[in-house]
């Protein structure tokens, strides 16, 4: 059953208004085992027209959001009477509940509103608890050589979710025969590029009959997504472990910086850091994280020597002798972190984000990483991220939340 | 010149990746005077295929992002060259730039990559600094009836974003003839509404003929968009400061931190943060700009109550008696700062983001704010933002910003 999905408004392509719809229905329809095949967004106006005709030409169910709206540009019940052919009558019963509606907050309903009550004959009304316009359903009608369904949501979330939920989902379902949902499974890992699977196990995920794989890649991460019969995911992810476990970040969708407040929970540790070049980056994600104040209460912005010296101890000489991107500097730094907070874990980073600052020896892009432990011994590692600026602070960002999640996945 | 927007990936039709391209490049193409006339999402493989012999049908520009990967499921190169009939072949620069970003991280390039350097014949190849793949573009082409130019980008916003402006703009232009679009004064506001303006002077603005007047609203802020003749704009622009010039923090497109940081290098100042709840927000976003460390050489992200005593010196006595979240820590947390890092101006922030940590005198969402000035008093405010928790800390931090910009702008 091919599902394509048409969302409607002009504030989505000027970007006003960011597009949650898609991601957000794409999410539901795959737990009854259903995909959106395409996504088509138009401004309000004639073009709803033209491309719910597009669709109604390519798919068995056509989901539309928006343009249920009272003015003059809320085009979409017209659309389904232009494409489908069927005429718009004013419901008694959906009139009689926008009137309520109104009542109910005591204002009066303006005329423009009417226009809300208007339905394809043949179509179900479908209650609308949370605002004024109801939503509509007209079954499989023949449009070109094709039959197809056609659903017209609210597009305010708080509409259209609860909608979606109690009116769209059984049709669907009954629509779909639904049998056997298959299951998904995100793998996320770190440190590894989409090119190491390609290299390393790609092949052997292919040979697994009815696993379908892919991979969402991002700075310095690699999402794996694997898709079919439980059984058949189990291989997938025992074979994805085998050859990469090491960099796996979590199973469960959970973020780095997730994954890391979460084992520092478990452990009972705290973390503290102190950052240079990422200027307060990794800071600002671990307290993205809600309750972080249970595992992290000391944070070091050291972006001048001074800063370094005073607040975390590091040598005056070796910031003279070696520079402050240097390895003794970042070790100092996560050591000095360490000594200050009390924590049993700081990470330390120093290095030359740019545009300017770089040199023969150490290039923009450089930076050294340092983790210390209470208790234990301090790792120093050197990177080179010769990105942006921007991509740069989050690639080191990324490094150091990496390096203190397998200090404590240990 | 119709331009036409496809996003390629799995993941946004599963609704595990949200897709953030379209209002990103609406917002960007509307300040050359353009738009987007619509969007269209496929997963990854042969529907791109489809979806782009679509699009080159009914647009004039086509934007693809996606798909310029190293696996079999990036399919967009081939696309272009199955849909415009363009043969690819391997571009040797391109696969020397690939090769080298790869050694420049002591890696070996894997033989998947190779793909990359494919290019249509005839198109331009787009460096990407910020990753492998490059992007490409593909001068009008006749398809079927019509002339079509294409550009495809790589998803990761980080490589996409610097690559529009760097690549994409100059050609748009070229292909608009963009001199013919008006004048395009943009004007950012903090610490008002999107209402405030339509109370205040929506109504003179339009009363301004040829005029055509924008707002972009976000947390905490608001662009004024004036379109149009110079002195038109200048009129619009004369009216606005006016009501709100006190507000005005650019208009240049200047970011708040970038404004921030121009403040201080032109007054020789340098600035501290002190922050709980924004865990080192404000601090990232004064560091985010190039050349921070001009101004900025000391941050502390005392998150907890021992690390506001031990580091700023907060009195133990306060904090048990007022709380954290009180004038007289904020107010010691700023003084503080200042203290120990020998700056001109510290702001500190110390609030209850969420979700839990709210009690009926302190609901989650109060912050306080402080700006201590060497040679000056503090200044201490207390706010409400009663959002989400990344949208409270986002808020804070803009807070923040904004008080530190009109201390400088006395």
């Amino acid at each position: 059953m091919r599902i394509e999905l048409l969302t409607t408004g002009t504030e989505l392509l000027l970007g006003t208004t960011q597009n949650t719809h898609g991601a957000w229905l794409g999410q539901e329809l795959f737990k009854i085992g259903l995909r959106i095949a395409r996504q088509v967004t138009v401004p309000d106006g004639p073009a709803v027209i033209e491309a719910m005709h597009d669709a109604a030409e390519a798919a068995d169910v056509l989901l539309v959001t928006g343009g249920l709206g009272p003015t003059s540009d809320d085009l979409t019940r017209e659309a389904v009477s232009e494409v489908f052919g069927v005429e718009l009558l004013e419901d008694a019963a959906a009139l009689g509940t926008i009137e309520k509606f109104f009542a109910e907050r005591g204002r009066e309903m303006a005329e423009a509103n009417r226009k809300q009550a208007l339905a394809p004959v043949g179509a179900d009304i479908l209650p609308n608890p949370n605002g004024t316009a109801p939503g509509l359903y007209v079954p499989p009608r023949l449009t070109g050589d094709r039959q197809c369904a056609v659903f017209l949501l609210p597009g305010p979330p708080v509409e259209m979710y609860p909608m979606y939920h109690a009116e769209v989902v059984p049709r669907l379902e009954a629509l779909a025969g639904i049998e056997a949902v298959p299951g998904m499974l995100e793998l996320k890992f770190v440190g590894i590029g989409e090119s190491d699977f390609h290299q390393g196990i790609d092949d052997a995920l292919e040979q697994i009959a009815g696993l379908e794989v892919g991979y969402c890649a991002r700075l310095g991460e690699v999402d794996l997504r694997l898709v079919g019969a439980p059984d058949v995911i189990a291989a997938g992810r025992e074979l994805a472990l085998a050859q990469f476990g090491k960099q796996l970040v979590s199973d469960d969708g959970s973020s780095l910086e997730e994954t890391v407040v979460r084992l520092l929970k478990a452990r009972g540790k705290f973390v503290a850091t102190a950052e240079s070049c990422t200027g307060g980056l990794i800071a600002t994600r671990l307290t993205d994280v809600p309750g972080a104040s249970e595992v992290f209460g000391y944070g070091f912005v050291t972006y001048a020597n001074e800063a370094k010296r005073d607040v975390l101890g590091v040598s005056w000489d070796d910031l003279e002798k070696h520079g402050a991107v240097s390895e003794p500097v970042a070790r100092q730094m996560a050591e000095g972190a360490l000594r200050v907070s009390g924590a049993d874990v700081a990470v330390a980073v120093t290095g030359i984000a740019g545009p300017a600052g770089g040199s023969e020896e150490k290039p923009v892009g450089t930076v050294f990483l340092a983790v210390a432990e209470k208790d234990g011994s301090t790792k120093v590692v050197r990177q080179m991220h010769p990105r942006g600026r921007a991509a740069f602070r989050r690639a080191v960002s990324q490094s150091a939340l990496e390096m203190v999640r397998r200090v404590l996945a240990r």
